[in-house]
């Protein structure tokens, strides 16, 4: 029987002991179907005894066709950036955590990941943003957002001003904590924790959430994906705030800064085993009774 | 100059003296344009000295190629399950509450039709769901739905448990007061008032509001407009419940009862000035501050 | 050794095959520990066997030092209003659903009872509210609220308006669903699910929680416990609404109706074992996750 | 005719234009009634060439009977620190944006100071809590708390672990970005905005409100204002977070210190023209619609 997958990169984070063993044990069955291995430094840290030798993770697609991720949704979320770019698909197996992202459990993952080897798995394409840090004409930074960008106050009780943009069209002012702008992954990350609703990850909407509005009629908005959303940190604001991207990244934005984020044209490509369901993840995250 | 629309019909509710006022008015300017109008019941009792005809609103569409209606936004939804269907755009003067509908003010109508008469306006397409009682193998009802669908206990303070299936697959079962499942256009209505997140017009999903859910963790939930929704109203309830479609109809669920909600091939098509923007309706609507 | 309490009244509802199993054994364990026993009708009939006789619940009091509720939150509602107007103390073995007020499993009932009847328990004092309904200068009806008044529409997607009175002062007008005013015990009750705070039992507060409020500024609302409350169902309601007493009693109200709610001089004393915590309580009902 | 107050302090911020204009207002108001005049550094700025002394904050309750802060509640907070210590009372003159606690419009000044100088005013008690950091059994720092005490992670999209402990007895512990232990005056501030009811002022009672908490269960929860609050910031944080008091100070907090809350014996006393009341300043600064 051929594998679907020649050639995979393991990829790992946090050191601890359950993560060396299941990356050992993901090793040893990767070895075992006779697929090629790539590893990044924090999983070859695991691997040790084999002298496998590892590799930058923004230079792992050149050699890939698939990334294991052993971790939790922090770690996917970090090699997604350069995954997406060269799409290579990832799958993710849990070892942190929540697990919205990485929902394979360690104990199914040699039956699951035999599964997949053998061609029976779902994909699932989640849109990603690309987000443009602007000042003035000039932009700062541009990066992926699988889950979400952030702005919020540098200081607690301070509340910041942000003016939102939607395809050029003035939206609202918002005072608050900070802004989430989400993906449909990301409706069940941060933004869940501010108040918005879940959203399903075929429905093509940009997400706009509030943290701790002043204005207590502020709400969160659904607007288009492939609208394009503008935040402007308000001249107003006499001091800087933060930028944070899937929790991963944090730059610093100051008065009249502008955030342009869009659809990016490439999808982060999750493989998921044929038992994967959007649903029963979120009934078992969110600890919602079972049927009756 | 021609008119974009030659026969047009004038639709009100509530015989009070604004809506008299506001008829007559419309009725003047439609004859000084050579249009010719079809009116019903409760328009022709604002025009009595005309000695006009009226028509049966759902007969009307034969004579038409566009409504106005005067009134409220549930007088437009409810002359609107006839027009959808025969694919007749509607015009909304505003003269109830509130109005995310009925954009048009009466101190407006003059100026704002006859732009839109000249050509010049806005169509927006709204995504309409069809919703169907079944009892068992048996269709009680099949109406359309502009705003949401709504089960409710019939009882105060008697949670109701509701089963919810996506496209035939289980999501959840929730034990609430109620559930709203709404359009985006629904989504300014009553489930903001549930806790709902707005949703731009142009964003295709259906939208599930738990209304009061006992378990705290139920959210609401963004699903595809091309899903098919199924709430079962569950064997478990002792009592029956109502259900309620855009506030207009409401007739009695009962244990076992399904409610099958998909979206109707045929849009609600409004008609709005140029100077129209869904944004700025909100933020009249929701008293958000103006942008400094 | 004396037992604490001499005569003690058996009240029972829904008989259920688990609740029959309760009383018989609670009927077993009193005898056998020369505690004389009353009991109601429907525990009379899960005790057929012993020939003993039923007593209605509203004289019970005359003959009774102690009231044990077998079955939900809702049955020991139902024998509070008499238990609380005459002083007798009450005991919850939860044969229901949830159950805040409901405490001692049936499991450990045989040896919660034991030390409670030799003494050793906690004496809970819950706050009480009376309730009294207004037409005019005639007072309709008047009745005890262990948990909650609510307010509600009859009719779905049907607000009402509500105009709200703190010791004669004007506090607001909601537009909603309805209104709940709550003790501190009824805050983990429905006020929970229409989004108000948990209020620990010796807050001395009554909340007034909106139910979908219109107005999305509307806000739970803490007042003073020793306050008087009014709620005037508004004369621009066109339709009557129900009021709703511990979701035990429904009856009708009519534009221009008041209630008013204030402090009952008596409270509800409520016997818990020694074990028993409000916060544990919480932690188990709200699924919170465990100290670590 | 005699003054209630002999010697009143001005205390002033944010040394902008119409600040100056109502200091100097003030000023000639106080000299003009034979007051005594104590002013801060920045009300001294605003009457340079009046000639008067100016004298520190904390100094100054020696000379004065009643404090009148010019500018915000933010400038009225800060100079509460000492004056509820010293049980100086304090009337606040609104300059600021919003102003829950500095009612008294420029405006209004000249004649709710005359009528407040001779004696007709309400006298409102606002509750105060004390805070202590602690790190094991050292107290690092104490203060007052007029709003609240607001323990935060230091970084975006970065939950922190709390544990709470209400008279020494477990609560629970929240996962959240934050955590406000507010007083009722502190819940129309920053808790209002996390969700948190509105609280009057009478109400005796200290409120938990979790800042997006990761559990969905997680509710703002309100205990005795006698209740001893300790929040214990977790060991399993990697992080140190941050500690902020009533929006002004802002100090460091690393894994294992703890904040303990405690009513204060001392409340903060403020001057109330007798047209004031809570609930017409809820009404306004909430913009809920009026009496109709």
């Amino acid at each position: 029987m051929t594998n679907k997958f020649k050639s995979v990169g393991i990829i790992a984070k946090h050191n601890d002991k359950l993560v060396v063993e299941t990356v050992r044990s993901l090793y040893d069955l990767l070895l075992s179907n006779d697929i090629k291995i790539c590893v990044d430094d924090d999983a070859q840290q695991c691997l040790e005894s084999t002298g496998v030798d590892c590799i930058d993770i923004k230079e792992m697609h050149k050699n890939i066709d698939l990334a294991i991720v052993v971790g939790g949704d922090g770690t996917l979320l970090a090699a997604a950036q350069s995954m997406v770019n060269n799409a290579i698909p990832i799958i993710g197996i849990n070892r942190g955590r929540l697990g919205f992202l990485t929902n394979i459990l360690p104990e199914n993952m040699h039956q699951d990941l035999k599964q997949i080897f053998s061609g029976e798995f779902q994909e699932e394409a989640r849109t990603v943003m690309t987000a443009k840090h602007m000042r003035g004409k000039e932009q700062l930074a541009q990066c992926l957002a699988i889950n979400d960008v952030v702005v919020h106050a540098r200081y607690v009780v301070r509340m910041i001003e942000l003016e939102t943009r939607i395809d050029d069209e003035y939206l609202n002012t918002v005072r608050a904590d900070g802004l989430i702008v989400a993906t449909p992954t990301g409706s069940t990350a941060y933004a869940l924790s501010g108040g918005g609703p879940i959203v399903h990850p075929s429905v093509a909407t940009t997400l706009l959430v509030p943290i701790c509005p002043h204005t207590l009629s502020n709400r969160p908005i659904a607007v288009d994906e492939n609208s394009r959303v503008e935040i402007v940190y308000s001249t107003n604001n006499k001091l800087n705030g933060i930028v944070s991207i899937d929790g991963q990244i944090e730059t610093e934005i100051i008065p009249g800064d502008r955030l342009i984020m869009q659809r990016s044209p490439k999808p982060l490509t999750l493989i998921q085993p044929n038992s994967y369901s959007f649903f029963k993840v979120l009934r078992q995250k969110l600890n919602w009774s079972q049927q009756p």
